[in-house]
């Protein structure tokens, strides 16, 4: 048995380049961004697809059911982070992201900005917010990142948000390709993404300053590279089962939702 | 937000049947081996071409290399059970499963059989135990099963094991399908079902015991087919996503082992 399966919590949660060396702020920066580069989602065939015009609608709407999930579980992701920060500034910067998801009132936030495209891509919200029609891997793609952010440092846990650096490209491609090349999406269906334009900069130029500022030993970048390749197999994961049960072959598996029955 | 996100642990794995009145013990089993009959990973088409000779070597050994880390983690499972009975008598009934994954010595028990597996599809054992090649989506849904035999209930624990209902038809149909149709697997590089098959059923008989037992009301019951139901999704999607990487499209994720890439 390798010492790696011995302490399930300290696992690697996937294979991570490993710096032999103390890397300078900007060095450590690069090689995130180079993670970004070779495995962030933007790569994958299904986005490609999404974004060019070459999905049908009810790809399209597997697509926005099933992240509906991952939108779901940020703000308990995001509280779980909170509930670890022992100092109340860091609290406070932190919990502007649970906000932004669950709003100031019934109707506002990024959630209700996602329920806004599953309402436009015909889905009834109390089978969208059940979520009893995602994919399994969804799900336990999503479940991994809220368990990794409790059960990892915190310094992983901040850094498994820093996909968010790569988010700005990805969403104004997708909007830009969506609103061009889909009749059943709209600016207003789309709104959740422009509210991110702005809010995923902010939140990543912290989160990329609290990383490189604590991330003082090899091992200590190891671990903050190993948390953003984590969180890109993360991302990555949902695609693939996106691409397989709906694109290529197309079967979903048992019990996940299909293309033509009542939702 | 649905009352099912509220709370993190009690969100349903599954869509799974909720009986609307107490069943029988005996409808209860009946209910559980519809639950296989439907939904068990025998019927997965990557089963059917890998008891059927149609994969290539490297698909076997995509499998094998993924299913490692499946069997590895089965004793963790099983004493995160274990750690949870308050009763003597219990958990030295189930403690006999982590002897018999993790073996009396260094060479004996079933995960050492499963490195025989993959010694004989010629993969380095540190290769193998590192697990720093199998497909992310396998590491997320194995983690799911452990974390969800710590979260839910004692029941809902055992309950999850219920696959092993199954078992022998899959161990059977698998043996003398791989014998027969590849050269690169022999009797005894498959030593490790020869166990599993009077294994499985003895630790089946016992969990279905239990289950029929101590699911006394129509949630129980509902909790029970769930967690058979979660864990029929935890072994699907494992499929799912080794036929996308390795057979349909044949898309291997970024940082997976990709045939014939060095080990």
């Amino acid at each position: 048995m390798s010492a790696a399966l011995a302490s399930f919590a300290a696992a690697p949660a996937s294979a991570a380049p490993a710096p032999d060396r103390l890397l300078s702020p900007d060095e450590l920066e690069a090689a995130l961004r180079d993670i970004g580069a070779r495995r962030y989602h933007n790569l994958h065939p299904f986005h490609r697809r999404l974004h060019s015009g070459k999905l049908d609608r009810d790809q399209v709407r597997a697509w926005a059911l099933n992240r509906y999930y991952y939108q779901a579980m940020i703000p308990v992701k995001d509280a779980s982070i909170v509930a670890r920060m022992e100092d109340a500034a860091l609290r406070r910067i932190w919990r502007q992201r649970i906000v932004d998801h669950d709003g100031e009132a019934e109707g506002d936030g990024g959630i209700e900005r996602w329920l806004r495209l599953t309402d436009g891509l015909g889905f009834p919200r109390a089978y969208v917010t059940s979520t009893r029609g995602i994919l399994p891997a969804t799900r336990f793609a999503v479940e991994a990142y809220v368990h990794f952010v409790r059960e990892r440092t915190l310094l992983e846990a901040i850094a498994s948000s820093l996909t968010e650096l790569f988010a700005p490209t990805i969403i104004s491609e997708r909007v830009a390709g969506m609103l061009g090349s889909y009749d059943f999406v709209s600016k207003d269906t789309l709104a959740y993404f422009d509210k991110r334009m702005t809010q995923a900069p902010r939140d990543a130029d912290f989160a990329l300053a609290y990383a490189k500022e604590h991330a003082t030993t090899p091992a200590l970048q190891a671990a903050v590279l190993g948390a953003l390749t984590f969180k890109c197999d993360v991302l990555w994961s949902q695609l693939d089962a996106l691409h397989h049960a709906y694109v290529d072959p197309g079967l979903p598996p048992p019990g996940a939702w299909t293309p033509g029955a009542e939702a």
